[in-house]
C-alpha cells in the first residue's frame, strides 16, 4: 500500500482533515507562497479542464460567447453601486503603485515611491462594474440586445481563512454578464442559466443539487434576486455550488446604461449575471470520495480506465502488452481515455493504491493466467468491487460500466441527501437536528431578523426557498408566526 | 456600403492608423477604463479561443500538462534571480493594501491604512519566480522529471505605450516551464517548443516565421539562450511571435531545487520556459489584412463560410432558406463552420461589407434567379474574387477552397517576406534598406556595443541569428570586423 493512502485520515476520525490531506496527496492543489492562493497540480487541473469544457459548450448551446475584461477595476467603479460596494470593496488585493526600483540601501528592490497611481486600482473580486462599465458603449439598441457575454477569469477575494478549492483569496472561475430589453427576458435568463448550472452538475459531476432562490440576506450583492444550486457534503453541510442572479436595472443605473426600446423610449438595460468556480473542484471531492481516496465520476474523470498487467518477467509483460495494445485503441476509438501503465519500476500493488487515491474509476489487470483463460480482472472504484470478465468485449463491458457508475454514484449522493433531508416543527428538534448535519426543512417567518437569530443560535442558514418546494401553511420554527411554505436550513460551507 | 468599411484608414495612407481602426471596427477589441488594459471583444475572443484550443492540443501532444500558479508574486522572489529582477521588477503593478473602507469623510471608499501587506505582492510579469519556487518541493529524484507544465494565464507588465493587442499592461498568454535531468534535455526540449511554435505560425495562422536565436542583449532576464520566431508586417517591420528560453541552472539556483541524479548525486535542475501571447492576434491581424478589413485564415476563422441569401419578398426568402438549409448542415457535417445570415432586417449590400471587414474566408450569395440555374455565387475573401459555381456538390467546392487561401494567404506572406528580405554589404546601403523596411541580412561583429549603436543610428534591431543561416566570411557592416554568419536586423513592433 502507497504511503500516501496509509497517511489519509479517515473521514470518521476528522473529515476535515480527511478533506485537506485528500486534496493535497491526490495532487490535486496545495497551498502557494502567497497567503490563501492556491497552486492547481496538473491532476487537479485536468478535472477543471473537463468542467471548463463541458460548461463552455453548455453556455455557447444557449447562444452564449465569451470574452475577457480588465483584471483590475478603478476604486471608484465599485462605489457607483451603493449594495455592491458594501458587498466586495472591503477585503480586497489593492494595486497603489506601478513600479518598483533598487533599495538605495542595496537590499533587493522597494517600491518606488514616486510611482504612486492617481486612482488605486483592485483586482478583481467579480467584475459587474468593469464590465457594465463597458457595456454602455455596446448598447444603443434594442437591436444591441441581448447581449450574452462570459468569461473565464480568475478573481480574488482577501479572505482570512482559506481551504483549498473551498475559499481561497485567488480562484478560477466563469462569470456570465448579459443585458435585456425587458424584466421578463432578464430574469428568465437568470433562471435558464441556473438550470444549465443544475443539468452540469447532476449530469456530469453526479451531484443532486436543489435549485432555490435566496433569501435577501443571502442575496447577492446588488441583485433583486439570486437563485442558488446548494449541494450536500457527506458530513451534511451545505455547499452552494452556483448561482445566477437577476440584476434588474441596478448596474445600467450605476453606470447608466441605456437603450432605446421598440416605442422609441429611452429605458435603462435589464442584467443578469452567473458564475461557478474551482470550488466545484471541493463539491466533487467531497461529495464522492472515500478513505481510499478520491472517487472521480467518468465523466469527468481525467483517466478513466487504468490498465495495470501482472507479471513474473519480462517475456510475460511482452505477452500482456500485446494482448492489452488493441484494447487500449478501441478504448480510445470509444471517446473513453485510458492509461496502460507498464511502468517496471512500481510493484502492482503500488499502482493500485496510487489510481485509487487518485479515483480513476475502472481498473483492469491482466496477467498471463488471465490471457490463458481468455479473462480479465474488472475493479470498479466507486464500490471497490473486483470481478472477472471475459477478454472478448472486455470494451463494450468497460464502457457500460462506466455508465453505470457515473449512475451509481449519482444515485449514492441522491439517496444519502434524502436520508438526510428532515422535516421539522419544534425548535428543541430543529437544534439537534442542525447539530447532526443535513438539510432541515422548516416554517419561517420571512424576516431577516428571525434569520439572522437561529443563525447566531445554531450556526444554520438559510440555504434556499426551493424552487419546487410546495405552499404549505405552518408556523415559524423560532416566533411561531405564519409561514407559507418551508426552507432549507443548513450548516454550510 | 457599412459606415465602418468607410472609415477604416487605406493602409498606404497610414498604417498603424489602419491597423488601429481596424482592431476596433471589426470589433476584436477596444481600450478600457484602466489605462493600458484591453477589452477582447466576443469576435477577437473568438479567434483567441481558436489559437488557444490548437495550442493546447499542440503541446499536450509533446507531454505537457496544464496547471496553475497564483497570480501574484512576493516581492522577494524577483530579486532572487539577479538578471531576471533587472528585466522585470520595474514596469509593474504592485500590490500593498489588502483592505478598503468607508472614507471618513464620506466620499466613497478608500484604502484602509491598517491593511498594508507586510510584504508587497507583485501581479505576475512571468512566473519564473513563483513556479520554480514550487518545483521546489515537486522535485527530489530524476525519477520526477521531465516536470513539462504549462500555464494559461493573464499577466502584466506596466507598459507605458500601449497598442492593442501588440503591447498591453495586462495580456493573456501561455507559459511552458519544464524541468530536466540534463543540459541536453533542456535545451531539446526548447527548441521542439519552437518548432512546435513555428508549426503552429505557418499552418495555422499562415505566417511565415524565421526561427533563430536571440543575441545576449535581447535575450529574457535569465535565459542562457532565447529562441525567437520572427515574423514580417506589410510595412517590413519584424514581429516577435514566440520565444523559449534555456534557462540553464540559473533558477533552480535561485530557488534551491536540487534531485539526485542517476549517479545519486545531488545537482541543479535544467529549465526551460516559452510563451506566446495575445500578441499573436496582431500577427495575425497585420500580416493578411486588406483596406477592405480583417483576412483571416481559414483555420483560425470563427465563421469559416458566411451564406447570405438576396429576394424580392418573403416567398423568395423562404425558397432560397429552403435550399440554403441542407447547404447549411452538409457544411457542418463536414467540420465547417457556417452562419446563414438571413435576417431581414440589413441589405446584403450592408451584410458584404460586414464579413468583409470581419474577414470571413468564402461568402456564398444565393438568389431565385441561382436556384433556377442551378448555380450559387461565392467570393473568397483573400482576392476578393467573385466566381459561379454549381449549386449541386458545392460544398465540396468551399472545403477545397478553404484550402486553397489557407494556402495562398501563406504563399503570400512568404512572397512578400522573400522580396522584402536584402542582403546588404555596405553602411550607406544598410541604412537606405533599413528606412524602407524590410528584414536586411547582414554581418554584424559579434559585440553587444556594435548591436546598440546600430540600434542607436537607425532603430534597427538584431532581430536573431537565424537557425538556418549558412556560415560565410564577412565583415561586420558598422565597424568592418571579421563575422562568421549574416544576422537579420530590422526595425521592430
Amino acid at each position: 500500500m502507497a504511503q500516501e493512502l496509509k497517511d489519509l485520515t479517515k473521514r470518521a476520525v476528522n473529515y476535515s482533515q480527511w478533506y485537506n490531506d485528500l486534496v493535497v496527496k491526490a495532487d490535486l492543489a496545495e497551498q502557494s507562497a502567497v497567503r490563501g492562493c492556491m497552486v492547481i497540480k496538473p491532476y487537479g487541473y485536468a478535472i477543471w479542464e473537463k468542467i471548463q469544457r463541458q460548461l463552455d459548450d453548455m453556455f455557447k448551446a444557449t447562444g452564449v460567447q465569451n470574452a475577457y475584461f480588465p483584471l483590475l477595476i478603478p476604486k471608484s467603479f465599485l462605489s457607483k453601486e451603493a449594495e455592491h460596494v458594501e458587498g466586495f470593496a472591503k477585503e480586497c488585493a489593492v494595486v497603489t503603485h506601478h513600479r518598483l526600483m533598487n533599495d538605495p540601501n542595496g537590499k533587493g528592490v522597494v517600491v518606488d515611491p514616486d510611482a504612486r497611481l492617481e486612482e488605486e486600482l483592485i483586482i478583481r473580486p467579480t467584475s459587474e462594474t468593469i464590465i457594465w462599465n463597458t457595456y454602455r458603449n455596446w448598447i444603443n439598441s434594442y437591436r444591441d440586445l441581448p447581449l450574452l457575454v462570459n468569461q473565464w477569469a480568475n478573481v480574488m477575494r482577501w479572505e482570512m481563512r482559506t481551504r483549498l478549492f473551498l475559499r481561497t483569496a485567488e480562484f478560477l472561475w466563469q462569470e456570465g454578464h448579459t443585458a435585456h430589453a425587458t424584466s421578463e427576458e432578464a430574469e428568465a435568463k437568470a433562471r435558464e442559466m441556473l438550470d444549465v448550472y443544475a443539468e452540469f452538475a447532476e449530469k456530469f459531476m453526479a451531484l443532486p443539487v436543489v435549485k432555490g432562490v435566496k433569501t435577501a440576506n443571502e442575496r447577492f450583492a446588488g441583485a433583486v434576486e439570486t437563485y442558488t444550486i446548494e449541494a450536500m457534503m457527506q458530513d451534511g453541510k451545505a455547499l452552494q455550488s452556483g448561482t445566477s442572479h437577476f440584476l434588474g436595472q441596478n448596474f445600467a443605473k450605476a453606470f447608466d446604461v441605456k437603450f432605446i426600446n421598440k416605442d422609441n423610449q429611452l429605458d435603462y438595460v435589464w442584467a443578469t449575471s452567473w458564475g461557478v468556480s474551482t470550488r466545484l473542484m471541493g463539491a466533487l471531492i467531497m461529495t464522492h470520495s472515500d478513505d481510499n481516496g478520491l472517487v472521480l465520476p467518468p465523466k469527468l474523470a481525467p483517466i478513466q480506465v487504468v490498465i495495470v498487467p501482472v507479471y513474473r518477467n519480462l517475456d510475460q509483460l511482452r505477452e500482456v502488452d500485446a494482448v492489452v495494445e488493441p484494447i487500449v485503441n478501441r478504448l480510445r476509438g470509444m471517446g473513453i481515455s485510458v492509461k496502460y501503465d507498464n511502468a517496471d519500476n512500481k510493484r502492482p500493488g503500488f499502482k493500485f493504491a496510487d489510481y485509487e487515491l487518485k479515483g480513476v474509476p475502472v481498473r483492469l489487470v491482466l496477467g498471463a493466467r488471465d490471457i490463458a483463460n481468455g479473462t480479465i480482472e474488472v475493479m470498479r472504484r466507486d464500490t471497490l468491487e473486483k470481478s472477472e470478465a471475459q477478454l472478448a468485449g472486455i470494451e463494450e463491458h468497460v464502457a457500460a460500466l462506466l455508465d453505470e457508475i457515473q449512475q451509481n454514484i449519482y444515485d449514492k449522493a441522491y439517496g444519502f441527501r434524502e436520508k438526510m433531508t428532515f422535516k421539522v416543527d419544534t425548535w428543541e428538534e430543529f437544534k439537534d437536528r442542525v447539530e447532526k448535519g443535513g438539510f432541515v426543512l422548516a416554517h419561517w417567518d420571512g424576516t431577516t431578523e428571525t434569520e439572522e437569530k437561529i443563525k447566531d443560535e445554531t450556526k444554520a442558514t438559510i440555504r434556499c426557498i426551493p424552487l419546487d418546494g410546495e405552499p404549505e401553511e405552518g408556523k415559524c420554527i423560532y416566533t411561531g408566526r405564519p409561514s407559507h411554505r418551508r426552507v432549507i436550513f443548513a450548516r454550510n460551507y
